[in-house]
């Protein structure tokens, strides 16, 4: 047995999220098909982090457990051409050390959101932002941010189906940015919660468009409840961008 | 009647390019058709260049008269409500002099092509650049491409469908330049014929490949003969960016 580390990109539009779903595509159903139709194994696919609908990667990092002997270039190569025309490429693939664990092994995960901040609705970038028409304060958005970073209760920025034991969670980068007519926010934790990333983002924006003073994002955080959130952020606009081992 | 400046970004990928077609959508029939449901006139889409089937405009420059009154803004708004979900976006809109015409008066025009040089499918970029897996050289694409500058007859890099009187044009700038594992040429001139920035891109790229020495660009061009192009590279990665006006 060998254990391969791949490191994915993918448009998560068509998809029901990474991992696999009863009901729909998902990302993970896709690899795995790939791998079976290239070994003839029955594979499962494990990855640092989940994705719901929408959500895109540019580096997932997963891994599989292969029985037979294959070169990493020649499987990443065949599991490509394989995965057409499914928006999803394999972007390096290695072998890694059997206790190697794409999930368990991860020790810092980072996101990166996307907002398009103008009026006129999206084309080229269509599926892969969020548009927002009114104008946001970058500034007062990243300052209101820095209330959350830290060990805390994120029960606010908590999806109702999120599976963690804990709400607790320590968030350590939460930094907004303007580039242009686009507002970028990057966000890194060991973990995050179910719906966390999106959460924050639509609290920020609530600052950003002047409806929240900046007070309010803590006043949220303190909160610990749901009820106390402002606003939930789309899928659209939400990359996870990089996983961190030691 | 009042002649209207309108500045349009499309995605290209559904259309059979900007210019009204008889057998396909076209950004032009898209247009005029909202156009037509806000005022109820026939009003007719000029525009400062053509695009082909799968070339993109992130700032094409079009003009259209109306004679009802309407204030800049509230039409703007108004064709990008009628205008979904096609991916286009009026994202400016301005009352121009009766004798300004986004063709003719244009006197500039700039095209940016985005290589994405990897061996992995294009999925977020789907539909978007051109994958090219080959290395590629972009020193020495910028320095084939140099010989192409200034006035030259351009026949090499002219389609047969190509309706100038002339295949005289002058180019003025065609930059070359890697940022990470993108390509990106720009290339500018008061105008372009039909194919010629796909086709310089094409040759280029086989430069940056080592199939072509750098000297045979120039050859190429010599020649003025379309059967000595290399390669005309595909639409996807072509983006109009720029219109010029006195």
């Amino acid at each position: 047995m060998t254990r391969f580390a791949l490191t994915l990109e993918f448009d998560g539009t068509p998809f029901m999220g990474l991992q696999r779903q009863p009901h729909g595509p998902s990302v993970q159903e896709a690899v795995e098909r790939a791998v079976h139709a290239v070994t003839g194994e029955e594979a499962t696919l494990h990855s640092s982090g989940r994705t719901d609908t929408g959500v895109h990667a540019l580096a997932m990092r997963s891994h599989v457990d292969i029985e037979k002997p294959f070169e990493p270039f020649r499987l990443m190569e065949a599991l490509n051409a394989l995965l057409r025309p499914d928006p999803i490429a394999v972007i390096a693939c290695a072998i890694v050390p059997d206790d190697w664990h794409a999930r368990f092994s991860c020790i810092g995960r980072a996101y990166e959101y996307r907002i398009v901040n103008r009026r006129a609705p999206l084309t080229l970038d269509k599926d892969h932002a969020w548009q927002v028409p009114q104008p946001l304060d970058a500034d007062a958005m990243h300052r209101a941010a820095q209330a959350l970073i830290g060990k805390h209760d994120f029960t606010t920025f908590r999806s109702a189906h999120c599976q963690a034991a804990s709400p607790v969670k320590t968030l350590d980068r939460l930094a907004v940015r303007r580039a242009g007519e686009e507002v970028l926010i990057e966000a890194e934790a060991r973990s995050f919660l179910h719906h966390q990333v999106r959460s924050m983002v639509g609290c920020l924006a609530l600052v950003g468009m002047g409806r929240w003073r900046e007070e309010q994002v803590a006043e949220a955080l303190a909160a610990r409840d749901r009820q106390a959130l402002g606003l939930n952020a789309p899928p659209s606009g939400l990359y996870f961008v990089r996983a961190v081992y030691p």
